[in-house]
């Protein structure tokens, strides 16, 4: 029940600039920071940008910064935004032979209702509470 | 946020077991009707006997059939059993430099809490209560 590399990246990205928030990051420095190959948070921080989570400004002085407040980025939307898609198991690949009249697929969406109810009640500003910890701890 | 293969495919087996608990049934049959490979049907099912979810008699007459009633194993203890773990992302692979002070951990340990609390109130025989129509739709 992993959620995808691109979200768990996503997330560590968003916290660090949280963190970061009174200055412009980027890429190489996060890629350093967060320890996630360059190659890939290319394409997270792309994705992110076109999805409306980061905000990404060229030229000199331009950089990596939260396109708004971490208090208003939900935990559950970045998972929601992040996830290609939200389901538990795969119905239709190959195409189970039951999934008309199959109540498992309603069990499992009301756990991920739950689960995903969890992570709406946080935002990632509630992630940099510990900001003195996390930039002891490097993230500076 | 999807729950392996391996897990999803013992749902469909003691799903496919507890419809037809008047009888034995065995690899074959559950490979056809469950459109699960063979080759992995049969790993399925190892670890399943293994972990106690099935029980598999040898011989004439031998086959497979659920361990105990539908009605004592639910959903959450499948779930639990047969995920080879139970974390939302991987903290540890690369180790990440915020490990000791990130609270992303706990706030996904809530929600995953949420999940499993939420399939923890559904048995299998839940799951067959409209066992005429799965039988109709060909899981007889």
């Amino acid at each position: 029940m992993r959620l995808t590399k691109f979200t768990d990246n996503a997330l560590r990205v968003l916290i660090y600039a949280a963190v970061n928030s009174d200055r412009m990051t980027n890429i190489s420095e996060i890629a350093e920071k967060c320890a996630i190959p360059r190659n890939h948070l290319t394409k997270v921080v792309h994705a992110m940008a076109t999805r409306g989570l980061l905000e990404t400004v060229r030229g000199k002085g331009g950089g990596i910064r939260l396109v708004r407040p971490a208090s208003e980025i939900t935990v559950a939307s970045v998972v929601r935004t992040m996830e290609d898609d939200l389901k538990i198991i795969e119905c239709f690949e190959p195409r189970c032979p039951i999934l008309e009249v199959c109540t498992l697929k309603n069990i499992l969406g009301e756990a991920r209702h739950a689960f995903l109810a969890t992570l709406e009640k946080y935002t990632i500003a509630d992630l940099v509470d510990n900001r003195a910890q996390l930039k002891i701890a490097g993230w500076n």
